[in-house]
C-alpha cells in the first residue's frame, strides 16, 4: 500500500477528506526535522574554548528580521519550500513551475497591517496580467483561462496585500495564478480559508502561509494508481486536483501553531467546516515534493492543526 | 489550437509521430535565442575605445574548458536547463524532480575516451542503489519498480560513462532512473538511441546529450486536454508519458550540430527508423519547462534533426 494511502488520505475527493483530520495530525512523522532539532547550545563543548565556530549558539527559534530588513528575509524567515523559479514580489515570493504554467508554491507574511482593509484600494481597478519576467514558452495568458469553465484562482490571495496598489497590483500577475474551480471552491471554501488567515493575522504577531497546487493520485478501475490533470487553453495550463495550505502562527508570546490544509478543486458544500480539510503536513511534502518551515522543528509547534501536541 | 498541437505535433503515441519530423524541424521557431545571437564584436563601438566593460568580446561559440577544469564546466558547457535540485556526479550532471521521483533532466559529456568499451569496467557488478542524497520523502527505492511492470530506465546512460567503475556505478543511482516499458522501448529503441549518441561521440569532438522525462497531454473523449501518468510503488514514482534526448554534436572543425527527439514510453517497433522521432527543440521545451544549450544561438547550428539549415 503506498505510503501516503497508509497514512489514511484518501485521494478521492472531499469525501474521503472528511474525518481524517484528527488521525493525520497524530501521524505526522518528519525524521529529518526530528534529528536537526537538538540546540546548538547541547554540543557547545571543548570547541567552544578553543574559540572555534562552534561557539555560535544558533536560536532556539529564527528572529523576525529587523523592521528595516529586506522584505523576503520576513517573508522567508523559516526557510524556502523549494529552490526553483524563484521570484520575490514586493509582498510575496513565488517559485514557478515551468511545466505546467502556475505556482509550485507562494510565501505570504501576513500581519494586521497587511490584512487591514486600506480604503485605498481599490482591488476592481486591479486587472490580471501576464508575467513578462516568464519565459514565452511558459507564460499563461488570460485567453488561457477564458472559456475554460476556470476561475485565475489566486495562490497569494489579493486581500491579502493591500497596504497599498503595488502589492494588490502584483497579486494579479498570472504567473501568480493556478486554474480553481469557481463557485463552491475560489468563491466558496478556498476563499473562506484565504478569510481564515487574514483572522489568524489580526490576533497573531506573525502569520507564514505557504500556498499551492497539487496533482494527487487515484485508483483507477484496473487498480492502479493514476495522476490524471486537465490542461487548458493555448499555453497548456495544469488545472490542479487539489490545493495546499501550510500556516504558521506566531503568538505575541512566542508560541508556534502549525496548520496544514488540502482540499480537492472541486465545489464544497458551505456546511463542511475547514478543519475537515487538516492532514499531517508530510502528506503534502511527500505530494508537492517540498519541505515547509524546515527552519522550524516540529518540536516547537504548541498546536497542530488545532490541537496541542504532547510536548509541552 | 493548442501551441503544442498547432506545430503539427500528435500527442497520441508513436503513430502521430511518424513522419512530422520534417515538418516540425522546419518550423523551429526560438525568438528569444534570435535575439541573442547577435556576437557582442558588432555592439563594440565608443564604449570600446573609452575602455568599458563593453570591450570583452564574447566568443562566437563558447570554447571546451581547459582539460583541468573540473568536470562539470565541460558537461554543462552550453547552459543549464534548469536549476531545481541540481547535483553533479563525477560524470554527468543531474536535476531531481521531488514531486515525480525521478530525475527533471540529466546532462552528459561524451566522447572517444569514455563511450570506448574499458575491459576492466564490469557492468554486471552495477547494482540499482537508492540515493541516499535525496530527502526520504521524495527517494525512490527499488522496491517501487519491483512488479510494477517496467524497467528502471537510466537516464544518464550506464554505456555512456565506462571510464572507470566509479562512473558507472554512478549511473546505476536509483535518481538516475524513470520507469520505462521494457521490451522494445528500454531494451529496444531508447537503447538504439543511446547506441546512436555514443556512435556519434566516436565520430565527432564532442557529444552533449540532455536526457528526460515527458507528461505529455492527449485529448479525451470530452473533447479536452488531459495529463495522465501511473504512479508506481510506495513512493510514487512517476511513469512518464514520453523521453526525450536533445543531443549537440560538436565536429573536429568546430561546426555544430542539433537533434532533438521525442520517443513514446511505449513498444516500438524495431524497423522504425530513430528519424521518426525527431521533433523541434520548442516542442520539447514547452512540454518540459525546460531550456536547452540556450548558451548557443540556434544560428549556429549547421545541420538541424539532420537537415543542413539555411543559414550557411
Amino acid at each position: 500500500m503506498s505510503k501516503l494511502l497508509r497514512r489514511g488520505f484518501q485521494l478521492a475527493g472531499l469525501g474521503g477528506a472528511v474525518g481524517m483530520g484528527y488521525l493525520l495530525g497524530q501521524n505526522g512523522s518528519h525524521k529529518s526535522s526530528l534529528l536537526s532539532s537538538f540546540p546548538a547550545l547541547e554540543t557547545v563543548s571543548a570547541a567552544a574554548i578553543q574559540g572555534s565556530v562552534m561557539n555560535i549558539t544558533a536560536p532556539d527559534v529564527i528572529p523576525p528580521p529587523a523592521s528595516n530588513a529586506p522584505r523576503i528575509s520576513q517573508i522567508m524567515r523559516f526557510g524556502f519550500p523549494g529552490l526553483a523559479n524563484i521570484r520575490a514580489l514586493d509582498d510575496y515570493v513565488i517559485s514557478y513551475d515551468t511545466r505546467n504554467r502556475v505556482p509550485y508554491w507562494v510565501c505570504e507574511h501576513l500581519n494586521d497591517a497587511n490584512v487591514t482593509r486600506n480604503p485605498e484600494v481599490d482591488r476592481s481597478q486591479c486587472i490580471f496580467h501576464e508575467d513578462f519576467s516568464i519565459h514565452e514558452f511558459f507564460r499563461s495568458e488570460n485567453s488561457d483561462y477564458k472559456g475554460s469553465g476556470f476561475d485565475r484562482g489566486h495562490m497569494a490571495a489579493a486581500g491579502n496585500h493591500g497596504l497599498n496598489m503595488r502589492d494588490c497590483r502584483q497579486t494579479f500577475l498570472l504567473s501568480n495564478m493556478a486554474p480553481q474551480v469557481g463557485e463552491g471552491f475560489n468563491r466558496g471554501k478556498w476563499n473562506e480559508l484565504e478569510k481564515y488567515c487574514r483572522k489568524k493575522a489580526r490576533q497573531y504577531a506573525n502569520v507564514y502561509v505557504c500556498t499551492g497546487p497539487l496533482y494527487l493520485p487515484r485508483r483507477d478501475d484496473d487498480g492502479k494508481l493514476y495522476v490524471k490533470y486537465q490542461m487548458i487553453g493555448q499555453n497548456h495550463v495544469a488545472v490542479p486536483t487539489h490545493f495546499f495550505k501550510v500556516v504558521v502562527s506566531e503568538a505575541n508570546t512566542g508560541e508556534l501553531e502549525l496548520e496544514s490544509f488540502l482540499l480537492p478543486n472541486a465545489y464544497i458544500e458551505n456546511a463542511v467546516p475547514l478543519s475537515t480539510f487538516y492532514v499531517s503536513t508530510d502528506v503534502i511534502e511527500r505530494a508537492s515534493g517540498l519541505l515547509f518551515f524546515d527552519k522550524i522543528s516540529k518540536k516547537k509547534f504548541q498546536k497542530i492543526n488545532g490541537n496541542k501536541t504532547g510536548w509541552f
